[in-house]
């Protein structure tokens, strides 16, 4: 009882299972580098307003690097019954300096120290996880790069639309994950404040500087409110949000791999060592890694529901409830994470089969939106142009061939403006090469693409 | 590379993250004993079968009594190079026993192993659940004895309402944790039936008896449709769902205990050993215990969206996504069954503080129902007597007093129906007493609910 | 004010806004005819005990008559100012027949009266939507029966695995909708339990029978406890949980319909009447039902999360914040039915292509499995026979060959116990055909799985 | 048949449920005048370029008038035969001005006309959303001035921790809100890109002017890749997380709320225009406007899982499955307007007991943090200080006495350091006036920041 922190009032000690259940420290122990960076700041400031002598600084500062150095060196034992990576450190701070530790807490309250520490740890983590975003782009343009004008079927409603060309297709996504990357540098801004010095609602009585200690720390500023400073997750929350949709967009990545690497489509293979085989089937070669990252979004969007449900409803200011806010989100990271990092070792060893590609992008009338767009530029009017390719289409399907292949005959039987020329001018080279705007899928633009992104990255 | 049990078509090793990554040992080695409990049956039938020898059988059996005792000694070194327990568990016996260890795997996969293996698994924890949420009931029958008669007010919107009896509200508790239990055991039931002999997605060409295999495990039957059985993933979603209402059920308990334990309720105390205090506020004594279970409903809720997710869109059979469901359930099982643990240890200590609840039933105009049924047994319809109610109500609130406190000339004024005896005869004990039908709030109905659930609970 | 049933107490008229987004009405209209006969049987019961008399129960039921008839042609005028569709009914009711109508909410609250209303509305739609997964379960038998014997690949990893009959994949499908089915019928046997006669919280005072309301309207008995009864929504929970579960096999099944239609698989063709085509692309045949049905799940999923969210942390008994209920679960149901109406009414005219699948099942080296089983036959250990296939699968692929063409010395060079016969005696017929045990994807089965399934459908 | 756009390829008509399930028109006739605008900027665009002539231009722009003035007087007859809102308008524009209305499609598909659609009407519905949140802001924020030094209890653990002042409670919000703001402003710049010109996915073939499109109708700039603008819902996915944490914070305000207008504690009331009574029970006040709000946040964060889940693995380009994102978001923005309006509106009304504020706001030894401090000021180091006012509350506990009330001899008893000076200087008006630092309780630092939030909000 007399190791808690706050045993003076209380008559019967903590039930065993419940002091299990209870604590924190086998999750937060890994923010032991940001509880300590936290204390440094907070002592550094009370010794500059005052309020804690300068002897006694420098034995904290020198007791922190010894604990430091033995949670580095993993002899510092953490023990559940001081519930969390806070209590641990001070009470094996004080049994090293003696009085100066128990004086560290003063202006300081578990609440405002819970927040600083969580938020330094995953300014540190989102800027890992946002590193390895642009790890990706960079891989994913070299490959666009490399696939600039292969021509591959575009799929809309999983049936053959238009002809696009692959590097097209994989800027989309690099396209996707600048969106991401942009999310969590909005999220980490609005998170960078400092919560220290709220203690642990209100404020505190001592002439502090919170300017200075979010200084320290890098902080943009102080937060606000010290209410909010401590009952505030959103950053959570958002975190969680962005790693979400992060998470949805490598769900569909995911999924074109593993279709494109069956047998029924064969554009690509990926490398062995990203993949298994079965223990029953010894021809398998399975694309686990795009179906494991593909299965990991629904933990990670479970992770997002967790804190959001959690935080629904609760009064200001801290509740116990919102320690389950660490679980969450540590495991999402560490899982979006290594998807991120599977993907950017992965996809350099990517190879497409650009015969079987180009084979499906001249099947199933891909061609046909630019044969009424030849109509179009006849005169007719987009609409009735739409209608003279359907049929033609229709009468091509009954008849087995290709719309390059339809007879001048039928051409005009279906309609006097569809012509000869028009239908053997056809070609999935042409359809790609003609979609050349901003935007559009033409080797030229892939291209162009490719260079501003490379220019983007690379600052 | 040759450790792999699928090595064979492969040219270069899997990248080592990638095998940190794609493995499932860390989760799956909880399964250890149902994998092995399996595999027995397994090789028992195919001895039966013929296609094992008595021989090979005795030794795969004693080899596997080895392996089990190695793991709980402590001995046994899972390796994530591995993958799963299955293949640790099945390498290490054939270390053990050579060949014989190698034919254990002949008409089976991972994939029915893995799915017997999490149904085996999860149908014990399910009992253990299970017996909790008995044992939690059996804690709410005995408190809901002892305060039958203590009334206190019931609320709809959190205002007064109407007088309940402490021991009526507990019991509604008792109800949703009943039907919990029931929707364990619906689960359950679905989810008895043995995957096993399903091999990877289509059966196997030797002559198995999957029935006997499913008796020996103590299922009720195989699964019907072998690639439904290896892509079925519905017991874990059914039994999150059923675990997710029942957390649902905790949260709202964890409310009311901790608005009751407010100072502004004051309703109850609970025991020390299951609340903590401040490290800043040395007076505070905190209701962790309700808080934690109520934030818990979060992460057990996320673990089914996390399932659902996973699943959906999924072809058949075995897709690598999957290998994703053990680790959310058996988290939130973990939780669960921590959350029933904790409280059906922590009510018995409740302490309820009978005179505060009683004065907050009094207060509010709780009787007010009581005196319109009062007017409508008079003859005045309900809706008018409502109305009458209504004004008597405001005027007291004006004048400060309570409904009984009004004197004869008001009461004619506002009605003439309304008369001093109405008025007079309202209290909280004649108002719950009066509620003496099925499942009403009435001392005499608590003692028979309490009676009913102690004969069924004791079955 | 004074249309409001609660109008007595309050100063100052409700502001326009909130009136409207009170207001349930819109949502609510809908169990009319469960609110009406919920009303008959309440009447009925005063009456038999005493409370009501014979007169004014006559003068009711009339009036409930006479109020049906004016829903159900249209000219009733339900209005906001009312609230919700109780209210609008009792208020008509009293206009028609006077203070008797005053009289039918004599023991009774809105309380108990909606969750009555919303039991009863959702036991007939769970009703439906069971006959409609019925009604899928037949077409897909019939489906099976009729491609017993069509071999195509099955897949693990979307990679070719094994053979399989397209008769057993679909009844794959029969089992998950069969435990749907039982899902439903669970969670309907635990709702079908009366909270009438609850009223506000507590129960009444007056001398109610609610086993005579519970049997009068087909609940198997009343609710129990009253404070339970008011604030219980597990039911719309747990129906939920089953419709998404639902759902997500829906989502699968859609997805395999979408793969299945793509040029690449070429698999099935579905009817014109199901498809629709694009606006600027006049060749493409869109899968437009499977893809919505499978976008549904998000939707219905969402429908759970936000019900559980809800009802998270809420303290007993009845809180406004229950009123979201009725809006999820009625849209939720709404597109499930459409879902699995589209699917039954679309599956029968599915057309397969038989030797587009037969061809797949060919490729791939789906046979492998069942030369590692003929080699166990010869008494090769299972793992030994694991490795002889991978390295004869790695040679054909290297060679471009399938394993029926591997010839005579190259066998014998892989391993002296590889023989030509086996290799020679491999195909996907004898694949299938061998797996002839419970489960097992032999057509044999699929047949006695299929009249199982006609004989269980037809009672 | 031949209404469809799409009809010329199919041999039989949509079946009639189909139609039905499958139309979008009376969820996307809403964005009619986005439709509008965007084929009139289409349009302008295909003339500059010389793709449509003056005279076409004309006439379209004429129509479009025409059509507009139709919707809007009530006159226009949407139909789901033509499945959507674009293809009603065209086909009536065609009906009006003849084949000039065939030409407007060119150049165009309804996959980038949908979202362009959705993205301009989701910008206007933000920003509507974000002046709802600015006027309650506002009203926070004016509220926090009249209540600038009113004490109240603050709250940890739902625990008396140390006194607050209203206004600092209030502004808590206020930082919330500005968050949300900030984070909705973010999504709002990331959303606003131009999908115009992406046709299908590939883009086309017509020497369109993408700028000049995105321009016109006030986009920052084209989407520079045609598959990812057709097959991108980050903004929904965005704009829903964005809206789920602005309900999150709408919830625990409602609880607030809740809780301090239960006759427990007494702290607020709330206007009888937001709150309503009840049919059973005539004294009721019920904070339904709070209550339905909390429910609400339920709702919001469905629509977020709801549309997650129903991205998840589609691969690209445009899946019928994204028709689902309108209707959730339509629909989660509706309720998250009419929360935040309904705040708006209600919270002026809200008064304050103060006297019942201060009465709580000095019991539960609120103070103790305060006398701790005074220890540490003393020389006391802070962990020895908690111990001895931890000593003391347990004192006092017993004796049933306030610090303040603690006779010298017991203070010199529990720590000579321990002053009769210190224990009688506590009150909770020197607690918050103490509390004089960045984002402390301090009235006089609350007034410092409702002046800065009027200033950053009136710009």
């Amino acid at each position: 009882m007399s190791d808690k922190p706050w045993g003076g009032r209380f008559d019967a000690p903590t039930n065993a299972f419940v002091e299990a259940f209870n604590a924190s420290t086998h999750v937060d122990a890994r923010m032991y580098a940001e509880d300590i960076a936290g204390s440094r700041a907070h002592a550094t400031m009370l010794t500059a307003q005052g309020i804690l002598s300068e002897a006694d600084l420098k034995l904290i500062l020198d007791g922190l690097d010894q604990v430091t150095k033995e949670i580095e060196l993993g002899t510092f034992e953490f023990t559940i019954v001081l519930e969390d990576v806070h209590m641990n450190i001070e009470k094996r701070l004080t049994d090293i300096i003696g009085d100066a530790g128990k004086r560290l807490h003063t202006a300081r309250s578990r609440n405002d120290q819970v927040g600083t520490d969580t938020r330094l740890y995953l300014r540190k983590r989102t800027d890992d996880l946002m590193e390895r975003i642009k790890h990706l782009q960079v891989v994913l343009v070299k490959l666009a790069e490399e696939y600039a004008d292969t021509v591959m079927p575009g799929f809309t409603h999983l049936q053959t639309a238009q002809p696009v060309t692959l590097g097209h297709h994989l800027l989309a996504y690099v396209e996707m994950f600048g969106r991401d990357l942009a999310r969590f540098q909005d999220a980490k801004k609005r998170m960078n404040q400092s919560p220290l010095g709220s203690a642990a609602l209100a404020g505190t009585t001592f002439p502090i500087n919170r300017e200075m200690t979010a200084d320290l720390l890098g902080f943009d500023a102080p937060c606000a409110n010290s209410l909010d400073a401590v009952s505030d997750r959103d950053f959570i929350m958002e975190l969680l949000s962005s790693a979400s949709i992060c998470s949805i967009h490598l769900s569909r990545f995911s999924e074109e791999l593993i279709l494109w690497m069956s047998a029924q489509f064969g554009f690509i293979d990926l490398p062995d060592a990203f993949c298994t085989g079965s223990s029953i089937m010894p021809q398998k070669k399975n694309p686990d890694m795009p179906e494991l990252v593909r299965g990991k979004s629904g933990r990670i969007v479970g992770a997002l529901m967790s804190i959001l449900m959690t935080m629904k409803s609760l009064p200001l200011a801290y509740n116990k409830d919102m320690q389950e806010d660490k679980e969450a989100i540590f495991d999402a990271y560490d899982n979006l994470e290594g998807c991120l990092r599977v993907f950017g070792d992965m996809l350099p060893g990517l190879k497409a089969n650009k015969e079987a590609m180009h084979k499906a992008a001249g099947s199933g009338f891909s061609t046909a939106t630019d044969l009424a767009d030849a109509l179009v530029r006849a005169g007719v009017p987009f609409r009735d142009a739409h209608e003279i390719v359907g049929k033609s289409v229709a009468y091509c399907i009954k008849e087995g061939i290709d719309l390059m292949q339809m007879p001048a005959n039928v051409c005009a039987d279906i309609d006097e403006r569809l012509t000869l020329e028009m239908v053997q001018s056809l070609s999935v080279e042409a359809c790609v090469a003609a979609r050349d705007h901003t935007g559009g899928t033409a080797p030229n633009q892939v291209r162009l693409q490719c260079a501003h992104w490379l220019k983007v990255l690379a600052d």
